[in-house]
């Protein structure tokens, strides 16, 4: 989407004195946006251009003369003095007309059993595992705030919600540690796309492979891949990797989403439960008091923007037949879409979630109204000898007494409890009380993955232990 | 899409040594895409100073000088001087800060009564009208020269596949109308879309109105807009009307896609009905002797972008309270998107259909193979009196015994025809072979909306009328 | 999606036990979610049938017993009578069969100039437009009974929101009838998407049209037909109409996730500015206190259905060469459950609007504070001749300086406003405390779509004069 | 969707009749859909009341009562005999009440220490992971049916396309080992995706765990899991398992998608390489020769309704704050569709790829079309010396010769090519044509990949190899 609004947005006017020739070349070009792969495209004809040599296909005269072509090559993209040509397509013959300048001869010789259907598809997949390395690192850095955060607040008291209602309370720790759950597990999830995205289709050629005596294996040791692609005509059109990749891109900004939303409703005044720092905020350009928090809100937005690319990928797929169609064009830019959007969002996760502001008393004064504590006292006469259900039904009739009279289950005096409660009045003892605490509801929860302040302990050390053993 | 990419392209290396505040500052603001929406924001800005003056909220030096700032500022920008910044967040602020600079105190004044909420959904719903516009433009354009190309062929005779088997003689006329209606509805249909654009947010200012003596109607007059929207939070957190365009606009890529699929289809050489100019088509880096036809691949491809961009869309608006949130400013890119998509793919096919080679002895070839006249020898005998079920199963027997022959319905003697289904040899009148030819066919299916030469004729005719009125 | 369930979920074990050929019969046929088109497949069917007979094709007779025929078969539909048989593959098969096996040969001669192809075109048609009218219906009856709540509530003042941060006060009545845009534009919508459902397709034939001497325009007049689709291989092929009807029920689910995104931020605790009815509600299996509104939870989530659905029905046609493929059958399940969900919704979301208890304290409460008349403030600073770019700083001054004390903008005297804002102090009259109240504001917003009582009373009466204007 | 549909569906009239606490109650109730879970929800409470009682949290006696009442329950259910009812909502309260009414007390206790919100979690993962087994050994059929075909046809020489134009020939057995490739990659998938849902949530109660001292991995190992959910806000609220599943059940749809393109197009008579069983085909409803591929081209259509649940459930868990939320119950009907979608096509299709029968003769003659051999001529020309670029140009001009004298490059003498091709005449040996014959073509793409029927044989035995390994 790029490189084509790039050039139109320059043309105020006269759209249409484009003639239908520069259009078609436009259209069909790709070197504007595909021009991010130059590197690994290089480092993908070097790794071609040994195995040529070794296998004797082209001259060690050749190699050495395409090696010094493609330092220099490398050299001008990254001093930004490269010229790329529209009329060259892509970036791929970009670099090569520019090493035929260069070196000549040799230049014309890189090309030999390969086709650009199978140099597309390694520099992609070579492109994508790098992001895919850096994208976990950055959910890594993400986890690591969010368990910082966690780990100081193993005790702070919340309300826990279910539909959006008062539950029972948690802790905030143990709230955060949810995201770092599913953080986690996107992290998980792209190591596994990584085995199927790091196979080198490279040798593929056209479709159909090449009459050279090629080296798969030896290419793909150099650049790094786990394997070889075991079918050409697969090799040449297969994007399953991209889709793979951007189904759980989609997911992390799923997460994204929910806690995006979270962050938007405990800054609104009526919640108020944490601060964000200004810089992830922004004022309105007629209310002087205002202070909203614009980059979850954005990120909130581009889940959307990433499942419409994931979408748009699975479309573009469906029904082609093999083996490479022009169709296949259509994967860069959503798929270097998704890489910038995700990257973007993880980075500025981590360091705002690092600088979130608490006001614990906001989130206990919170959690001790709305009746947070009828679980525990419907537990309480179950561990008493009552059925739960039956427990359940005698603290409904209490919770409906006290929204009766407008005041908490904990304002109920013990007298007042039995009195309403005839039936199991019995079985209210003096220590109810104790199990009717915030304190006391949650340090019960006492079981790995309930939410007592030791079990968040302990899940903060296990969350940071496997954080290691990734990063080790 | 656009400017965070633009930008990351050239960051080959050391993206990590953005600072954090640059990084958020990209996130959030808009002006390297919105800054496409500055003609109309300026358009905006003076109808409401115009209007401001009017009502005596500000001077009229005050709007002569607006007025004067504003035109130097739009020779700026078409004169490609302006200089954007990134700072200034997006377009509004852009022009705003420049204008104050230009004429001073004014210039501050020009934002009375206005928020950027409103401001926003004005500028993007009065561009959204042009492109409508043009692109029913476009849509004509295409529509004509598909009526061009189906009135030469009005009786070239070719297969009609239902299941991609051949099923009935059809004229590639009657094919070509088949598209004709398809671009039309959709022209239709944003036409309908135009008049829910086309109404002014202005005036709701951040979401709520404005304590200011605002003449909301004078400025949609000003602006040619249809009326007003009726409700303030409404007009500043709809995003209905970029919705329906995207839809409308997944339709048009759609019918697109069918079209292109059929061109890939019918130049490939196992069909071979038609050619196309070499300048929509490529050839291979590695076998010399291809001709791809990568235009219609590439259209074809790009209608999961656009059905990707609706997803996104519907997915953003999901579940957002009102009113304005930051979210919607991730309506724009989508957006722009889909319609560079659109205008370009359809002033492409325009010229790409004008320029179709039909190989009529081909398609008629073909059409002469596959028992493509069965159902009219089955209609000849429900005709002589025989039930239509009854005849169906008669001519399919006839059918077998042709398959098992490797023979054609039509290379069957009368004899031989009445010696094979001896139940029905009495009607088989020596007439038959008459309307078992392709143009008996073809010609018999003579009511609207048949592939008859003449009803083909009456459709262009139709058709050609059709469009005048539009553009009458 | 719904027979194939049925069936399965019988079959607790032994899945594989099923033959291929059931199961082939099975994933082919489509009468167990089709069934659901006998009526308007009978309608269609003696439409034909009537014209036939008017056009010599069919004996008088046989006209005479397809009536009768239908008429019993129409009975036994309605009395729950009709066996619906696999083996005859779908609704048109089933229902044909049947009257052959009671009117014998002239049931038989019913299918005589049309194709199953036209045939369940025609019916799906018929029956979408049923289902729209239907829709619009239930859409007046939402918008009535939100205009009725926000005609009692036209000066209920409530904090208006944007980026879920407090904005400036609006009333909930103006809140309301924010949904009564989106909900009028929606039933806007499906009238623009009527016009292009109700066209005839029969006698499109298979695709080509038939060589019977039928009327079109006949049979399009008996079924209330706006006219008939211009081109046969279209008119087979087509489903527009199905795409644009979802993609107007995904609008139409959106609207409704976002009024259930207030719904149930309304209705809990930390908000608590509505109550809904009980049976709108459930409680939780374990937390014996809880009330929560699974009625809007769900609906938000069935958002994502619709949008799924509509995201199907365009992949489905993506690339589809003309004319008719099986593919298109898939077309059904999802345009039925589409239908079902939104009739459902709209149904109960009609009468549980008009159940909401407004707790007018606590909004009013919310309201007045989050400094909601800031921009006030900044507007009587304007009014007084400061430029408004000046005025939005001074006010955001006060605004920093009230946090500081933990105070809202009313509780600074106006001396301390004048100490704190020595620059603007002049400007300060004893009036300013007027324009600070939350009546004040609202009412001061009072140009058409604004937030002043006066103005949401005229947009109600407005609102209720299209609604009649609709019925008329 | 199911179940909403099927009490419609008998309801033809008067749908407006069913009073509002009716459809209240079908509104929220799920029991018609996750009946389905029946059987997993009787397994997942048993495992549960063990632990319980082997914790002592309830005695002995209630677990025997509550095993008894189980085994009756189930035994109900397999024989249809047990009756759902709407009023109880789900599933689970169906059971729960039933066996209530079994054993009395001992009933009741069962639900202590567990909220629906995690039961629900898991029974569905528990269903999961055996659909996701059977889903696995489904693909190894088809695999091995592919397989077998691919062994039978590893010399079979068909045209490879590019473009769909005729690019180089490749073996049918290379060419089905492409797909191999495809269903091997989505049963990898699955393999990854059933780690993160075999992980048991139950042990979260509500939200936040449970103060009954549970032992949650007693309860992971008598069902199968392989650990447990770490976190219990996450346990209830995650549905990522779900998202993960249906997108790699929607690659497995891409990918039937491309095949049964195919198989459309080779059964095409334009093409004309395979025929496909009579029973995965249908006739016409008026054309009486027609032999449609009703099964690819509704597989291919469903490609579309599985991309369309995912993107539904996308959008369902977008934005959703923690915890559970009634939201989620819209998960199960897009779930089980796609499971009974996948399952019924890759069983088909096991069977109608096995039995297709292939026209050798059509495939090799289109293969000696279309310069299929042109790259051959190339790379004999490098071999000889020529830069590839400098070849690649001399066979495109042979190639244009051709074209214009309307033959192929095969049809050209040595002479005739030496004389057209001056430049590169003296590398033109004797041995050429041996390089331009199909065989010699196949044959020298002879590496790992290539499709020389010696590597097709050899990819063979390594598919077959990794299947038998799976298994193992």
């Amino acid at each position: 989407m790029t490189s084509q609004f790039s050039k139109k947005a320059e043309a105020w006017s006269a759209r249409f004195s484009e003639p239908m020739s520069d259009l078609v070349k436009r259209y069909t070009s790709s070197v504007f946006f595909d021009k991010r792969l130059a590197l690994v495209d290089i480092a993908g004809s070097l790794a071609h251009a040994q195995m040529l040599a070794a296998q004797g296909i082209i001259a060690h005269e050749d190699l050495a003369a395409i090696e010094s072509g493609m330092a220099q090559i490398r050299g001008e993209i990254e001093r930004g003095e490269f010229v790329w040509q529209l009329d060259l397509e892509d970036v791929h013959l970009n670099i090569e007309a520019r090493l035929t300048a260069l070196i000549g001869m040799s230049g014309k010789r890189l090309h030999t059993g390969r086709s650009r259907n199978d140099q597309v598809a390694t520099d992609i997949r070579l492109w994508l595992r790098g992001e895919i390395d850096r994208i976990v690192d950055l959910l890594a850095g993400l986890r690591s705030a969010l368990i910082d955060l966690a780990a100081q607040h193993a005790g702070t008291i919340m309300p826990g919600f279910t539909h959006l209602q008062v539950a029972q309370p948690v802790t905030f720790g143990h709230h955060l540690l949810a995201y770092v759950e599913m953080f986690s597990r996107d992290a998980e999830r792209l190591r596994d796309c990584r085995k199927r995205v790091n196979r080198l289709p490279l040798g593929a050629a056209a479709l159909a492979g090449t009459s050279y005596p090629i080296d798969r294996h030896a290419v793909a040791r150099t650049l790094g891949f786990d394997g070889i692609c075991a079918n050409s005509l697969d090799a040449v059109s297969d994007r399953d990797f991209a889709i793979e990749f951007t189904a759980a891109a989609a997911l992390i900004m799923t997460h994204v989403s929910r806690f995006s939303e979270e962050l938007v409703l405990w800054i609104s005044p009526r919640i108020g439960f944490i601060d964000l720092a200004d810089r992830f905020c922004t004022g309105s350009s007629i209310m002087p008091q205002k202070k909203n928090p614009d980059v979850p809100e954005l990120a909130r937005g581009k889940a959307g923007r990433v499942a419409g690319h994931l979408m748009g990928l699975l479309m573009l797929m469906k029904g082609q037949p093999l083996a490479y169609n022009k169709d296949n064009q259509e994967d860069k830019e959503p798929l270097f879409d998704t890489v910038d959007t995700v990257v973007d969002t993880l980075r500025i996760f981590a360091e705002m979630s690092a600088g979130i502001t608490v006001k614990a008393d906001a989130m206990r004064h919170a959690a001790a109204q709305g009746f947070s504590t009828a679980t525990d006292l419907a537990d309480y006469l179950v561990k008493r000898g009552l059925a739960f259900r039956d427990a359940h039904e005698a603290v409904a009739h209490a919770v409906r007494i006290c929204v009766d009279r407008g005041c908490d289950l904990g304002d109920l005096s013990l007298d007042a409890l039995r009195a309403e409660l005839p039936a199991v009045a019995p079985l209210l003892g003096d220590d109810v009380a104790d199990y009717l605490t915030l304190e006391g509801s949650v340090a019960s929860r006492n079981h790995p993955g309930g939410t007592a302040p030791d079990q968040v302990r302990a899940a903060v050390d296990a969350a940071r232990a496997a954080l290691a053993a990734e990063a080790g």
